[in-house]
């Protein structure tokens, strides 16, 4: 199908389906409407539509450079700003909205690319675009500026730079101000006052940030009180008159202002190049040798871009697809699987929604972003899964809750109950990706206990025997602090309250450490259990068969449904019984993924969802909303709000997957479009809010307030997940153990779809028809030219390309 | 002498005398320039100058109402805000400047008074006027808004509130939005919708804010984003359009917003009340009924200010005097004696310079703070003591750092030094100002054993027994994490270094206890010591005695001064053979004040002072600044910043009291003059940057590109040592254990001063002459006409007045 150039058109802005851009109209959008750029996880930004947000290098807590304050009424602030003085009026406005508001720009558009963003705006027949981006492989920030007059006379203009400083660790400078007030320090270079260093002495092995614009400068500032004078960040006298007055900062508000003065004839434009970036060693003689290869130089600057480009559309060419649905095109060819490698490089660091204040590599949301981005970095998902595995798994088996990319060590309590349940998949899911099952063999310490090494293999093991041996009354898994659900659970000493959804989750694991186990030719381990010793695959099929036995036994409800868990008190909830909290979607779509639901409970289980969980916004987490929380705390929340009854999004794709399973294509894919963000944020993008090109971690509930509302954006499970709904469910182009099945499950009106995926060193050309219509179901399968048995693709590995064909009927 | 109506007038501003009241004249001052409301320490606020601030209940971090954020470009904001628009022409402003800054008022003028702040302002010929208080025993903060025509014709304006509410506990507020974002939540009153309640859900128990305004509304809105619309906090849609919306806000920023419409005749003025408070119990009929009382009666406000006036001046009535220095006179008798007041009830909490966002009611700042406030609230001195006590100290003698004086409760390590050391010289001054010795028998616990009871002397003893055992090498204190200074330590488990401050400390909190035990009649006590029992008496005098004997042995230095310390290697800093770090200053006042040194090296010690750290700009805490502290950690402030060799104020009224001991008046005064705010913020208040009517904590020395410049007003222990020094040393009028001692050192030049004190039950008029220009001596003393011996005044305690006539010579 062709792409139309403009998708999903609203009156904030549209997909330009070609350029892979999102198009923002109005500069005020409901939230910051936000960008990252950075893609290697070095030098890294959020650019906002407003040109607002930080930069980081590596580590948005230890190693911030920029500042960003996102709380309260002026979230968007501050950012990259560029003043534009007309010096014959006095006039001033900013080339992003922000910070002078209060004068609209006659014309403003703003483009979010993969990695880049791009801001034009136009005022008194001045137009400025102001391009930001990180090439790949250095560390610097550029912004690439063109101003532009666009009338009939000669214009004078000062153009006024903005970056303000954080004067240490990101926390540190936010909330203790007596002391980091104290360590603004920026130097101007002598010998070039185009160039200015970031000083801070709290930590000399920190590199060195500095900043530096292309054109001779009028002047410059470095003292936010000096640029504000008798003025605000709205008014600066500074930009006021016209006149920088070359400040040195000491103390308080370090920032960096350069004058640049232009005259432009009409029609001329002017390019220059604002940098930011860091120098490694702390150095200023490095930092002014990075500068001299691209203060000015355009054509590498331009050049750049251009291998960015390139760099993310290698990236997304794992996989592409063309289906009747220009939504769910624009979002898994492009912006879907972009999020996911947004996900890798932050995990829950930093975002609009998440202030980069924690040490916020999650080790469950890390494995299940795994999920997302495996297919575009192999290397980058092995690395991880050992780093991360490393860094936080404990020797009994469970895992740290959380671990920082930077220092690659573990933090955080233990006590959750799932998180190293979710080291098996992500493992798994890379085996049947890449085949590489040496990564079994990897050997590595614990986070507890470095003296001990063991392969990966043997950690994984422990977690499953953790999750054995942590079983409560009635045979299935104890809560502990959480499950995959933060806000349910008793403490990390509580030995009364059980997870069903733990329970169904080892379910899955144990299968899938069956399967490790074959393919490894670990066949001839044992296992000691209870005293006895096991061959390692009775072992794990015990685990599975108890706890789906002990699940089906116990936490099956009659009202059709599997009930969540039991609390302190060993009382069910998640049961019809109770007043708040009767059902929870969790355990009824995990206990069709994990096989542990018979068809005739699995199809009742995933009824009852559609029938009582299931909204036009997306598929709600619980219902209905508690006053208080049969466990844990979620009733601090209003009811519909995150998971009090919320449209909780990082579930509402394992609903998709457990329909595709139970075939029912037409409902996988009402789920699927429910929270799929071009559709449903149409046509009230005001009150959606949030970006229509990334998913979100919530939307508010039917109890709530502001029902179908959608927040946390970016940084979320929910990207990988639907990322693989879509694409491994729905589409059914799936990495399994012996090759690439295509087992696609789609709507009934569907007549069919094409993909091409990079597998194992070959790539697929898939063309999927659906003559009679059938939502799930293939007939016959060709490859280059010659029928197979089965829907699994071989793995080729021989580089080529390789045309498939199937019919689904 | 008479008071001049305006003091220190710079371009910024000037003190009103009369009115007790500093007028700021331009809105745009260098630092938000602040206030505070709500004396009692219940329901309290900041106000800045542009109205800007946080309201907060008890606690700034646990109950904090609404929001404020200090970082950055924009430090000032959120705020009281009310927005005037002109409905005819479809303009709007700023009431007090923030946030629509690029308005700029026709007329400013901005009065903090005790406990009261009022912004007057005017635009477009539509003046207004925002007085902010909270009344004597209420939980409300009263905004009281007037509004005047100021034009020939009839005017039609729309007034809209503004108040941003946190979500939940500050911290979080600030730095957890993907949590905090989720609790918003306002509700409306069904019946009159000129009232709001701030409802969220995390902690049942918190009192229940509300928010009014006295007039029919307009309209209302609580969701900033509706209120904000297509613009922005300075260019709101809801009031560029002149039309709320209604919106009842359910995530993310919560805020307050009344529309009041109001037609205003040539000449004609409106009043109305917009009402912050709290409701406890957690009702909305309680808040309605408070509001009851409160809305609308106009002639109940303005009494209710007049209330809080007495109440503030009857504060003040402590302690009055009239000396030959405008500057002394109105920081003495006014707004030193406040700043100590506003230190009683916010110690080191929340500031323009502290966030509010730990637990900073500090053990050591506390019990040096009484000093300055003790006189004024005999019973808060004496609860505050026995709280603080109760919560911090530990069974060994030493102290937690900090405590929450909302749950009463000790927080943070031991291992400073000094803490314990503190509560000798705070109780020791208690007694001296109230003779209350039986305060020493009062029983409570330990931090860390709530078993064992002791009176409070037994705690006492046991901070000097701590002391006493806890020393190096040198027979001197050891330094482990900090002492007063906290930027020098090795930590809490170092053995060896030491602190020649604790060591003079030591020796004077001995001596006090020993009139301690004396005056309550503990001379039999006997304490073990070495393995054998000695009376208290001789035990302390031990302690001291081999303290002084140690400290002149070992630290005492050629070049003219005290050591500082040992290092962690045993090795002298604070020494003429560093490179860095020469010299500091407490020792040397120190020695002075605990009668260490002998007259001549104390001469010797404060002549070092003045030669080597006085600046025009005040006393630097060492000289010169370090690259590499030798202790601890301050080389992380630049040279000249903070404790590497800034003007640390705290320490400089030391320095007075040492001179004024050696009767070195002209010298004394100097180095009071030196910081005194009214002085040292002229001629150049915007370098200056703090506010002129309080002291700061620090100025940059003379290494620091900010030389001079002041920071960290309001919340230092430097307003209790300048009042200390002023009042006590310099005037002389100092409470001692049998009476209220006059023994002043003033310059030679001064002829003469008045004084009136309040002590114990009566009130002395103290007027000194010095017909002979001397600093110090006292001639002769009359009290009601009879000569008496020596000079100090006999304790009366009959509530008369007594004329007490004082020659100097």
């Amino acid at each position: 199908m062709a792409e139309a150039a403009k998708v999903a058109e609203t009156q904030l802005g549209y997909f330009d389906v070609p350029n892979r851009e999102y198009v923002i109209t109005v500069p005020a959008t409901p939230a910051p409407w936000i960008n990252y750029v950075g893609l290697e996880g070095m030098l890294c930004g959020i650019v906002s539509n407003t040109a607002g947000g930080p930069t980081w290098f590596r580590d948005p807590l230890e190693r911030r450079i920029t500042r960003y304050v996102q709380v309260g009424c002026n979230k968007d602030r501050p950012g990259r700003w560029l003043y534009v003085r007309d010096n014959e009026t006095g006039e001033f406005w900013s080339a992003s909205y922000q910070p002078v508001t209060h004068v609209k720009p006659d014309a403003y558009e703003c483009r979010h690319g993969l990695g880049y963003t791009k801001i034009s705006s136009s005022y008194a027949g001045i137009a400025t675009e102001m391009l930001h981006f990180i090439p790949v492989g250095e560390h610097l920030e550029v912004q690439r500026v063109v101003v532009r007059n666009d009338t009939d006379g000669q214009r004078k203009l000062s153009l006024f730079s903005y970056r303000e400083f954080v004067n240490c660790t990101a926390a540190n400078d936010l909330t203790n101000i007596q002391y980091s007030g104290h360590l603004a320090h920026v130097d101007v270079d002598e010998q070039d006052s185009r160039i200015m260093y970031v000083i801070t002495r709290q930590d000399g092995a920190r590199p060195l940030p500095f900043f530096a614009v292309s054109e001779p400068v009028a002047g410059y500032d470095t003292e936010c009180d000096v640029f504000l004078g008798d003025g605000s960040i709205e008014d600066p006298q500074v930009v006021r008159e016209g006149k920088t007055r070359n400040s040195l900062v000491g103390d308080d508000t370090a920032v960096g202002v350069f004058q640049v003065d232009v005259s432009l004839s009409p029609g001329e434009e002017k390019v220059l190049h604002l940098i930011l970036g860091v120098a490694e060693p702390r150095d200023k003689d490095d930092a002014k040798a990075i500068l001299g290869r691209w203060l000015g130089n355009d054509e590498k600057v331009l050049s750049a871009l251009e291998e960015l480009k390139s760099y993310a559309g290698d990236l997304l060419s794992t996989f592409q697809c063309s289906v009747p649905d220009d939504h769910m095109a624009l979002m898994v060819n492009t912006w879907n699987a972009y999020q996911c490698w947004i996900n890798f490089q932050f995990s829950r660091s930093i975002s609009g929604y998440a202030t980069g204040l924690g040490r916020s590599m999650g080790t469950r949301d890390s494995l299940q972003d795994l999920l997302g981005y495996m297919h575009m970095s192999l290397d980058g998902a092995r690395r991880r899964i050992l780093e991360l595995m490393n860094a936080v798994q404990l020797q009994d088996g469970s895992c740290q809750h959380q671990y920082s990319a930077l220092t690659k060590e573990g933090a955080g309590e233990g006590g959750f109950s799932d998180d190293h349940l979710w080291s098996v998949l992500a493992v798994a899911a890379y085996v049947k990706e890449t085949a590489d099952i040496g990564i079994l063999d990897e050997q590595f310490t614990y986070s507890d206990n470095r003296d001990l090494s063991e392969d990966l293999y043997h950690h994984l093991l422990r977690g499953i025997r953790y999750s054995l041996n942590d079983r409560g009354a009635h045979g299935i898994p104890r809560l502990r602090s959480a499950d995959w659900n933060d806000t349910i659970g008793e403490g990390p000493d509580d030995e009364v309250s059980e997870s069903v959804l733990v329970g169904i989750m080892l379910v899955k694991m144990a299968k899938d450490m069956m399967r490790l186990t074959e393919l490894s030719g670990r066949e001839e381990l044992e296992v000691e259990h209870d005293g006895q010793k096991l061959p390692v695959l009775d072992y794990l099929k015990m685990v599975a068969d108890e706890a789906t036995e002990a699940v089906n036994r116990e936490a099956w409800l009659d009202a059709g449904w599997y009930a969540r868990g039991t609390d302190s008190k060993g009382e069910w909830f998640g049961v019809p019984e109770r007043e708040e909290a009767k059902i929870f979607l969790e355990p009824q779509t995990w206990a069709v993924m994990a096989g542990v639901a018979d068809r005739e409970r699995a199809i009742r289980a995933m009824d009852s969802v559609h029938e009582r969980l299931f909204t036009p916004n997306g598929i709600q987490i619980l219902t209905p909303g508690c006053t208080v929380a049969p466990s844990g705390g979620f009733h601090v929340f209003p009811r519909g709000a995150k998971e009090n009854g919320g449209i909780f999004c990082h579930p509402n794709p394992w609903a998709v997957c457990a329909e595709s399973i139970l075939g029912r294509g037409d409902r996988a894919y009402a789920f699927y479009r429910a929270i799929l963000p071009p559709a449903a944020s149409q046509p009230a993008p005001v009150h959606y809010c949030a970006e229509p090109y990334v998913y979100g971690q919530l939307r508010y509930g039917s109890e709530h307030r502001q029902f179908g509302k959608c927040a946390g954006t970016w940084l979320t499970g929910t990207a990988a997940w639907n990322y693989v709904a879509a694409t491994q469910y729905i589409l059914g182009v799936r990495p399994e153990w012996d090759g690439l099945a295509v087992d696609p499950c789609i709507p009934a009106d569907w007549q069919g779809f094409s993909a091409v995926r990079k597998f194992r060193g070959a790539t697929y050309e898939i063309r999927v028809s659906n003559p009679n219509g059938v939502c799930k179901g293939v007939k016959s399968v060709t490859v280059d030219g010659e029928p197979i048995r089965g829907n699994v693709l071989p793995a080729f590995e021989d580089g080529k390309v390789h045309r498939v064909e199937v019919a689904m009927g």
